[in-house]
């Protein structure tokens, strides 16, 4: 992976009609995809290809689908078979624009400020990187991936498999800076985090802020990342500094974070209030729903699946990747019928720990035909992936089977 | 990581002065370095860099030392702490010049050839996909990682610490091949692998052509790997295909493998036969003395270790990496002083398996002072890397502790 050192400091703009356009415009207009403008096109590879946006030019294009500047997914064909994404095909979905790349110049300088706590202080990220070293690999996935797959054509983007990816994220433990910060202040319930991100003048920040809060029953494997599979963590996935949650769904990972906050309330911003809520179809998200924070068990086939390309007849490995939300992914079963039968398959790669995926693979001898590949995994708490979507009105956390199948001509 | 489909299909020599040069001759001048010329300095950041050869432009130039076209290492302060190491930060060492960058235009066309089997035959890399799916993470090592810290100045490229890492790798287990061609033919003993290289015309290819036995026992966990970290695997790696002995030294992980033979004899190449032993210093390498084949334990530091940079006094997390060699890092200590002193460190990072390195940690309180810090592995099976090299003629397999200490200042 290339560093984007070179980048420009040109912003991306999502203009109304969902055209992209470049503006070397300086700092003030963050505003874009915030949001998330209805469904334009039917899920499936993107056949007019956009560009990569300038922060994220070094990734793989031929492995990735451009919806948007700030909502990039992976080809289902693209996730390779050894556990980890490589950063150059991992999603990247922003809510707002991100900050300028010239926050990556000296990101050990980089200010995190600490408060909830008995003891409130800043750390820049040298400090942070004193107070203790850890990793965690985790499944960071967009809420909303799979929305594509929904009927009643939720709005925002319509993401199919690729929204998702495994990622070996490497910090210091939320802990070990609650310790060196005299620990929670008393009856504190949430961990608040706000990303970076620069709040265009004129708006009201809670309507456009990134801050999102998770119970604090939710931080026992938290980090603060400044490293992800290796490479000093880019500002596309981030960087300098992002809040890794274990389990939670992407959003709560909070990119370019400064300032984690422990409180007795949710944070006030939209994006907790409003958005990110599993409200009915065609209602509002309001705080009386759920909000979207522990992942649920998920898998899918995403070998063979070349757009296009028929598979030959006989011996064909079927694999995929299989995530158990909260406790790890623990059986695959595989189905060549759309779910009529299904076999075990053979779990594969490293086995990164429970917040990880897991590749899976089942040999079948396949005649010419169509088939229905499917895919579903049961954790190890004996949850598995269910048929059907759990309907609501955003689409969020769709980890239906059914949705995610995937056909293939065998010739 | 970009792949290099852009290089051009120049080649890189090594003049015999050492100088690097580009040439634009087509396919005949492949030798490069597969004398190992004496060592022309001493060991440490090359101060006057060398630029990357082309089929390995897309590495992190500022996270590697050049030595030559086919000898590049990783610095010690860019492993990054994650498990894994990055493919744009892991080293290159080739025997000879790799083929052509052509051969990754269609790497599933690739053609392995499979003899001393029951049912001889050749596979594409395509039909070998059909065969199985694994993964195994190991760490690749040049034999003579660490030849530049023995005192009497083996011939061959000065190493640090730099030629290894901890790379996943997915592919289709030799056993799966195995079972498609019958099983070994009686009495065989070796695995004996070919590489892909052009032998250079008027040259007899024993003297130059990389071609590896291993004992059939190594093979358990072997695969034929055409992916690397979840990248298809690239041609500074071996791709398009690569045999995988988990826990032998990197020589015996032959790239753009063409034939994999199962034989009664080692292979009568030179690399087999002379070079690659532990013969005694002064002493030619010959069949009479052991071929390089299981890695030892080793452990190293690589934080802080950054050249000129003076620590912070205070709370300083010092970490690297630890391998058990044939079965797994279990305990490191770590000395800030030389190896008077010990403490055990915490391990790091995902455990991807007995063959994998891992992270470790040890958080020390340091005033202001110069400190020596030093590492020492201990693997599952009992055995300590040791505080003395074992000597012998080439320097191959140095797991000194003491040799790999570094010094830092604290201020």
């Amino acid at each position: 992976m290339k560093t984007s050192t070179d980048i420009t400091r040109r912003r991306m703009l999502i203009t109304a009609s969902g055209a992209v356009a470049w503006a070397g415009l300086g700092g003030g207009l963050a505003l874009a995809d915030s949001t998330e403008p209805a469904a334009k096109s039917a899920p499936g590879p993107v056949s007019s290809a956009k560009p990569l946006p300038p922060y994220a030019k070094w990734k793989d294009a031929d492995s990735m689908i451009v919806h948007s500047a700030n909502t990039i997914e992976t080809r289902r064909n693209a996730f390779g078979s050894s556990g980890i994404t490589p950063l150059d095909r991992l999603y990247i979905r922003n809510n707002i624009a991100p900050p300028s790349e010239d926050i990556m110049k000296d990101p050990d300088a980089w200010k995190l400020e600490v408060s909830g706590v008995k003891s409130p202080r800043s750390f820049t990220v040298a400090e942070l990187k004193s107070l203790g070293l850890a990793s965690v690999t985790i499944v960071l996935q967009c809420s909303g991936n799979g929305r594509g797959f929904s009927e009643h054509k939720p709005s925002g983007t319509q993401w199919t498999v690729g929204a998702a990816g495994c990622v070996i994220f490497t910090g210091v433990p939320v802990k070990a800076v609650l310790e060196a910060t005299g620990g929670m202040a008393d009856g504190m319930v949430y961990m608040t985090s706000t990303g970076g991100e620069e709040i265009p003048p004129g708006l009201d920040p809670k309507s456009i802020m990134v801050e999102r809060s998770v119970p604090v029953s939710g931080i026992e494997d938290a980090i603060l990342a400044w490293e992800a599979n290796g490479e000093p963590l880019p500002l596309a996935h981030g960087g300098p500094l992002r809040v890794i949650v274990p389990g939670y769904a992407g959003v709560n990972n909070v990119k370019y974070v400064k300032h984690v906050a422990f409180t007795k309330e949710q944070s006030p911003a939209n994006i907790q209030q409003s958005s990110y809520r599993f409200s009915p179809i065609g209602v509002k998200g309001t705080p009386e729903f759920d909000s979207i924070w522990e992942m649920d068990p998920k898998s899918w086939v995403t070998l063979p699946s070349d757009p296009g390309v028929p598979v030959k007849a006989g011996r064909v490995q079927i694999s995929g990747v299989a995530m158990g939300g909260m406790s790890e992914a623990k059986k695959v079963e595989v189905s060549v019928n759309g779910g009529k039968d299904w076999q075990e398959a053979t779990l594969t790669g490293p086995d990164l720990g429970k917040y990880a995926w897991r590749g899976f693979v089942l040999a079948a001898d396949l005649k010419p035909g169509k088939y229905e590949l499917a895919s579903r995994v049961t954790n190890a708490d004996g949850t598995s992936q269910p048929e059907m979507r759990k309907e609501n009105n955003r689409g969020y956390m769709n980890n239906s089977w059914r949705d995610h199948m995937v056909t293939i001509d065998v010739a």
